[in-house]
């Protein structure tokens, strides 16, 4: 089979050289630009020792001409990034998978409300799929343009969608307790993220709203097809990768009447195909680091009377990003969307 | 002023070694014996070198009869030592302050099925006074015996006490989502808590039940002199130490009546007079590592419609454990509570 | 081509857990048996939730026959089992490769006095191959038993090997000061590398001498072909896999008359066939996460006047231990040396 | 008593807040200014949330003139600064402590060699006194002008200089492996220091030359009355505070004629008096949590042969800087040095 040209816009963040871990190691792909304006010219091995011997290119200018012989380019960037340059990109036929928010939101002034920037590119966030490739792959496999998800978002989505969908939830109020190893907050040079100010203490953060709550509602009232009220609090947590969302949910009346091993069966049976989500037994405690490294996504189940809590664990940089780009890429180029994706978790 | 001859029994473990840090540095403490059956005779700052020209006492056996020469003994032991031992001291004139949970659940029922062991003490659980020093302070300073409450029932009770106490919670769902640092887990060897195996990574523990909700349930019950349903779910964080409690309260009817500013004002003249109790600016995010090593409480309120957050940071070790017997010794003592508490915060 | 049948006695530590997460991938093995006596019966993945859908073998019993059935078995336990089980393996032309240290020390007179046993098993010894796959490979591929190397030792013989083998090197005096992540202390119940006794902390460890050393000294040894007096200096660093060690190595009269360029060039050939060894440009700075997780050794040279310092890194359960392993199973059965162990650094 | 009037020039760096930790317990001292030109007006508590209720100064502009009404000024800041301000501060009388190193090197053609810039304020420095207190107390008394030590020269000086004032040492090669916690690297945003790209590894840096190797060199040779080779190498360690730095020293003959007993008295002689060395019993392995947060500055004594191991730890942000300038305020104010100073580290 012949490749897939890939490229990378932005390989200087932590989910750009995660791109290239997990790319660099995939049997159908082949790496072919990775820009930086900033590092034209260097070696990518030179920035991130641990791809000597494994990525031999270098950090290409964005207008070299190499992403637009591509069969798909992944945007490893901030917003705003991706909606300037998708479009030339679409022209000439290449597929885009965006890691960063701008085709996430589907209304352009809710995007405009939370990022505070103007959504200048309408036509395509209109097409685009959303990636959360359990729950949108018919889409995601025909896309031009895939979004996908933020790390907050992919827990909080898998978590509820089997009691939204069936319709179990009290939508008054759903509480989204998260925490997030400090990864998610990426690899720019910053007071609140040096190891001296966030190793060995914890704290919330994004009172006033974080910007990975529109993106969710506006999933979980599909799944719910109505509003959801949620309540999203995240905080920074001392570990480099690891995301444990804790979510509290009221049963309503139909989901009181289920016993527990009913609602077990139902998660279950929802993620009984899927490689990626793995249902723990009734009562587990799943650990973060029993998923380091891996596009592994665990969760289990909990229940005091009519509150259900669903414990969910991700690695914020695999499934809760670039392992879940390629996995959207896998369905786009019809793969098994295992391919390349296998590698165990890390332990200890 | 005469010093105050203290025992502490069970000088081995954190919380141990906690008073040692605190009581060596009290200007009105003289420390008279630190008993230890399996240490006996091993010099203290030769098993905690921090402690080297600190504390040049020897662990001394729990039969050498210096316990019964202090004014004070605190039990920095598992649960079972000091009600065994109590009864003998409180003979001899010697008072009480126990850091384990012999003491802090009046119910002997209630006791005896968390923690699955007969209550062989009913008569001292009859008088002992709950140690949570602001709320209780009165009974405390008459005490013979106190019980020192839990890391995690401080943390919840100086949150929730203000909105529970003026009516103004709806008491069917109060929410606590708690993390913890890993002290907290004592100085036992487990291979849960090695380095290896709970660094750089978390997890939600306790699912069955934590011995922290009985506690907690019974005072809150009194706070709001009516039963409050507590779902408490505490999470291991790879830090040595802290504690930080994110409180999800709805409020009722009177609760929604107030604006955000009389909330905290609220809070604020709650503990007004507080030496220990920091009540932040609303919106505030407060850190574990701000209360590092200090006896400090500090909590700041954040609100999404009809549900207020009440966020709480301490010292498990230290107001979650020892500095809080502290305190309570100096109530009982007479002396200023802020004697010998005055460390301020590690920070970096 | 047919599997290697492929067993593990002790599965239970984190050189058995890495096997499994290295075998797991490894696309010509089957997992025949994972032996742990205290759990057998219960599904690895149970007590290894980064093993779940990964390997769904239970435990075994050591006496259940399993072993007996596979083409090689890997000893991942402490010493002295290996050479209690060897023999009756060899019998029945099972190969092993031995984690612990039963086979390393050629004489067992000096085995006895570090490890304080008896050597019961001295005829395998004489026939046992030290399995430092670069530098013993002729050997090792048709050892019937090979003695994997110790964590310390892989990265002093490598850092060393050039400088030794070619006589450039004052014998009197080379400091290894070594520096270990803490997994390497395993993972039994101990205080001292709980959480909260070794993270945000550090220190040197075994004064009285290092087990290591004479199993490095034998080796160097041999390399200079004249005795070399090593400096070894472990020390507990807060992390949980790594390994760096920091070489000081006087140039004698031959070595000082070589330029630094001519000393860099010595390496890189040395090296230059070597798909685990990585010897950066002069002047660099290994980080350990560069090898989190590979089986790749990276090292880097600088000077001072007659001194040179070889800084040498390792994921210590990897190339210090269980890839390496897995790098002589594949020597051993004519495999390419890198199949199933080009596992990318996981960084962050 | 009249209380020291305090200023401190650059309170937001990690050598500034810690010196409002000390100096806000101190009893001797009143707080005067604390000066930040981008932070004038903003109350410190605000910055350092550690600080409410402890410190209630706000940052001041430079140019404010609180500084000249002090009776001694701290230096928290880059190197440069102090060297400007200094003439202007002690014309008015006020008393300067340098925990910068602009005063550090009395040789202003060295200092601009690895400081890159001019030097001018020579007459200052040639009356600065070099503030390594145990070793310079007398000077330091009576000076107006304090270069308080580097965080690594306290370490390598105060573990090697019995052996080089008594001339048992060979000077040709005097090896210091130094390991340092983060907080060493300051409080500035960089991507090197950040918590994902720090902790969970470790790495050897300044192969090129420290900045700390003239300043030690100095002194080595000035207490050995002789040249002395010092090969120095610093490594970054995954902790927040903390320095372990292992000194390896070949003795002379007249070393090599002393047994160990005799060089473990020689220590413990010279730092008899000493209320911040702890000479160790022979043999120990200091433990760098042992000094969290405290002043002392802790070693122990190995031999192999002709070679005696010095291990030495200190927290690198007390007796590394600003406990070591309070000290060395203490004794410019004729008040014991230990005032202010006692607090015992945090342990765990």
């Amino acid at each position: 089979m012949q490749k897939i040209k890939v490229g990378i816009v932005g390989g200087t963040g932590y989910t750009g050289v995660e791109l290239l871990r997990i790319l660099s190691q995939h049997p159908n792909v082949e790496l072919v630009a990775i820009t930086s304006r900033s590092e034209a010219g260097v070696p990518v091995a030179q920035m991130f020792p641990s791809l000597r011997s494994v990525v031999d290119l270098c950090f290409s200018d964005p207008n070299s001409g190499l992403l637009e012989t591509c069969h798909v380019v992944f945007f490893a960037t901030p917003h705003g990034v991706a909606m300037a340059q998708t479009p030339a990109l679409l022209a000439q036929g290449v597929r885009v998978i965006d890691l960063g928010a701008d085709f996430r939101i589907k209304d352009a002034a809710v995007f405009e409300q939370w990022y505070k920037i103007p959504h200048t590119c309408t036509e395509v966030l209109a097409e685009a799929a959303y990636g959360l490739t359990e729950l949108n792959r018919d889409a995601v496999k025909i896309a031009r343009v895939v979004a996908n998800p933020g790390c907050y978002p992919t827990t909080m989505q898998l978590g509820l969608y089997p009691l939204l969908k069936n319709q179990l939830a009290d939508l008054s109020q759903v509480i989204a307790d998260c925490k997030s190893g400090i990864s998610g907050a990426g690899r720019k040079a910053e007071v609140g993220t040096l190891f001296s100010e966030s190793s060995d203490s914890m704290k919330a953060y994004g009172v006033t709203g974080h910007r990975h709550t529109p993106e969710t509602v506006a999933q979980l009232n599909q799944f719910a097809d109505a509003p959801v009220n949620l309540i999203f609090t995240p905080h920074l947590i001392p570990m480099i990768r690891g995301m444990h969302s804790t979510l509290y949910v009221r049963l309503n009346d139909a989901g009181q009447a289920l016993g527990n091993a009913q609602i077990q069966a139902l998660f279950e049976q929802t993620y009984a195909q899927e490689a990626f989500v793995d249902v723990m037994p009734w009562g587990s405690h799943p650990e973060t680091r029993s998923v380091r490294g891996s596009n592994m996504l665990r969760m289990a189940l909990q229940r005091h009377g009519n509150l259900l809590i669903v414990l969910v664990v991700q690695d914020n940089l695999v499934k809760g990003a670039s392992g879940q780009a390629v996995q959207n890429m896998n369905a786009m180029f019809g793969l098994s969307e295992t391919t390349g994706l296998q590698t165990v978790a890390l332990m200890p």
